[in-house]
C-alpha cells in the first residue's frame, strides 16, 4: 500500500527525511546543529565570506507534473540552487529545504525527491540541514535556500564587465527551451523524455567547478549563470555594469541535438538559443588578453565548451550582428514571472 | 489605478521593493552584497556560529485572506522566523524573502508586506537581504529564511532538559489560538480586527530580547518557542531530551481578555492555552536554583510574565495535574500539516 503524507504526517516525514539523510547524504563540515531544533547553526570559515541564494519551484510553472521524476526534480531544484552559487565563483556548503506538499502525495515520491537533492549536494561535500514542510492544497512549491562560500572580497558580480570585455558563454544555451518546446509539444509521449534535449531541461547540469576556477583565476570581470536565457541574463551583466554589448551570430554555440532539430521543427534555432531558457551555463567577461587564460581554466577541471560569442560595449543595450556584418538591436528582458514574455 | 503585478513585471516589482528597502529599510552590518546579484553576502563575525532557518505561510493555511491586512501579514511572517532564532538565544541578522504571488496582486499589497517586515527587521538592525519572487495562480506563499548569530556552542536547543528543570514560560500561551477561534467564528466581522485575541493571532511579538538574556545568563538547559501550541513545544523539548514533563493546571497563565472569554464563548480555556496556537511565547527549562535569576535577567530587558508552570520528570509523557493534585496524561502532538490535530 502506498503511503501518503495524510498518513505519515508531518512529524512522521520528517522523521523518515532526517534517517534518509543520515544513511545517504554526507556530514558536511562545520554543521553543529542539523535537522530537528528552531534553527540549524554552523561555523563559518574565516577568511570567507558567506553566499546565501533561495529560488523557488512551483508545480505547473516551473516544472510539468507528471512529466519529470521526483528525482528529476529534485536535482533541478538543487542545480538551480547550486548555480546562484557557482555564478559568484563559490562553494555550496548547506542547503535549507522548503517544501508545499498535497497531502495525497506519496511518501516514497518525497524520499525520491530528497535523493535527487542528495545526488547534486554529496559530490560537493555539501548538505541539506534544514528546512520546512507545510501543506499546499493546490500546487506543490519547492524553495531552496543555499548557503556558500568564497574568498573574501572574490565574489565574482554581475557588475565589473567593462567595455571591450569578451563575452564567454560555457555550453550550449538554448537546449532546454528546446527540451521544454519537445516536451510540451509531446503531451502524451513519456518515451520523449530520454530525449537529449528533453534531458537538459529536466535534468541540467550546474557549472560550480568551472565557476570556481573562473574565480580562483582572478582574471574574470563579472559572472553570471543562465537562468532567463542567454539574453536575458546578458541584459543583467549590461545594466548592473552600465554597459551594453554585441554577439555574432555565427559564433553562438549549437549542439548537435539543437543541429538536427532545425528542420524537422520548424523553430528558430536562434530565437531558441539566445531566448527565454534555463540552462544553468555560465556568462563570463573578460578582458581580451584573459579569454585564453579562463578557457584554460576552465579546461584543467571541465570538458564543457567555452565559446567566445561577443564583446562588451560602451553603448547600452545589445546587439546581434549578423553573418552580413549588419548590427541588428534586440529585445533583452528575459523570462518575467508575472508577464511571462515581455 | 492600482498597478497590479501583471503590468509592473516581476523586474519592475523587484526594482520597487530595491528602493523601498534603501528608503525604509537600514543597511546591516556585515552585508557585503544585497539584493539584485545571483547570491547575496555576507562576512560571518568570528567567535559566533551562524543560525539559519526557514518557515513558509501558505494562504488559506496559515493566514486568512482579507482577514488580515498585508502589512500585519509581513509582520507576522517575520516574527515567526525571528521566533526561531529566538528560541536558540541568537541575534537576528539577515532575512532572504521567497514570495509566491498571484499576477493580480496590487503592488501595493506587496510593498505593505515589505513594510511589515522592515516593522519588525529594523528595530533589531535587521535587513532583507535578498529573495526570490514566483508567479503562483492559486495560492500566495510566503517562505522567509532568516539568518542570525550566537556565540561559538551557546546556542540554546531542545536537547538540553534535565529530569527536575523547571519549565517556565513567556507571556500568554494559547491568545493567538483564541484570536483565530474568534475570526472563524465571526467570517464578516472585519471590526473584530481590533480585538485584543485577534490582533495576538495577527500581530504576535517576538521574544527576541528575552531569549537573548536567557542565552547570556548561560543558565537555562532548553529554549524552544511556541509555534505548534504550549503542548506541542514541550513535547519536542521532551523527546529531544529523552525526558517527560509535569504541569500544573492552577498554574497556566490567563490574560485578562482571556479570561473574559471563557462564559460568553463557552471554549474550554483549559484546552485553548494548552492546544494548537501559534503565540511565539517562549518555553524555557533550568534548574529550580537558576528559576529567579532567569526571571530577573528577562525582566531587566522586558516587562512580559514569566511563569513557572510544572517539572521536567524522568519519565516519558506529559502529564497534567489538576487542582485536586490528580495526574493526567495528555496528547503531546501539536498541530500536523497534513493530518490536522493528531
Amino acid at each position: 500500500m502506498v503511503q501518503r503524507l495524510e498518513d505519515s504526517g508531518e512529524f512522521g516525514l520528517i522523521k523518515k527525511i532526517r534517517k534518509l539523510m543520515e544513511r545517504e547524504g554526507i556530514r558536511a563540515n562545520g554543521v553543529t546543529l542539523g535537522i530537528g531544533d528552531d534553527c540549524a547553526s554552523f561555523l563559518p570559515d574565516p577568511g570567507y565570506e558567506t553566499l546565501i541564494t533561495c529560488d523557488c519551484m512551483v508545480e505547473g510553472r516551473h516544472y510539468l507534473p507528471g512529466r519529470i521524476t521526483p528525482f528529476d526534480l529534485g536535482r533541478r531544484a538543487m542545480v538551480m540552487n547550486i548555480s546562484d552559487i557557482a555564478a559568484m565563483g563559490g562553494i555550496p556548503l548547506y542547503a535549507l529545504v522548503s517544501l508545499g506538499l498535497k497531502k495525497n502525495t506519496a511518501v516514497e515520491y518525497i524520499e525520491d525527491m530528497y535523493r535527487g537533492f542528495l545526488k547534486e549536494l554529496n559530490p560537493l561535500n555539501a548538505a541539506v540541514i534544514g528546512g520546512n514542510i507545510t501543506g499546499s492544497e493546490h500546487s506543490e512549491f519547492i524553495n531552496i535556500t543555499l548557503i556558500g562560500k568564497v574568498e573574501s572580497e572574490r565574489a565574482l558580480c554581475r557588475s565589473g564587465a567593462k567595455a571591450g570585455d569578451s563575452i564567454l558563454v560555457t555550453g550550449y544555451p538554448g537546449q532546454a527551451a528546446a527540451g521544454l518546446k519537445i516536451l510540451l509539444e509531446n503531451p502524451d509521449d513519456n518515451d520523449g523524455l530520454k530525449n537529449t534535449l528533453v534531458a537538459a531541461y529536466n535534468r541540467p547540469s550546474h557549472r560550480a567547478k568551472e565557476g570556481r576556477a573562473v574565480a580562483l583565476s582572478g582574471l574574470a570581470t563579472s559572472m553570471i549563470d543562465i537562468s532567463d536565457g542567454l539574453l536575458g541574463d546578458l541584459s543583467h551583466i549590461c545594466e548592473d555594469s552600465n554597459m551594453g554589448a554585441k554577439i555574432f551570430r555565427n559564433r553562438l554555440p549549437i549542439s548537435q541535438p539543437m543541429c538536427n532539430l532545425i528542420n524537422p521543427q520548424g523553430w528558430d534555432i536562434f530565437e531558441t538559443i539566445i531566448g527565454d531558457s534555463d540552462d544553468y551555463e555560465l556568462i563570463i567577461t573578460c578582458t581580451p588578453e584573459n579569454t585564453a587564460k579562463i578557457k584554460g581554466a576552465i579546461a584543467e577541471v571541465s570538458n564543457v565548451p567555452v565559446t567566445e560569442i561577443g564583446t562588451i560595449t560602451g553603448r547600452a543595450g545589445i546587439r546581434l550582428i549578423t553573418s552580413d556584418g549588419v548590427s541588428h538591436p534586440v529585445r533583452t528582458t528575459g523570462w518575467d514571472h508575472f508577464k511571462g514574455k515581455d
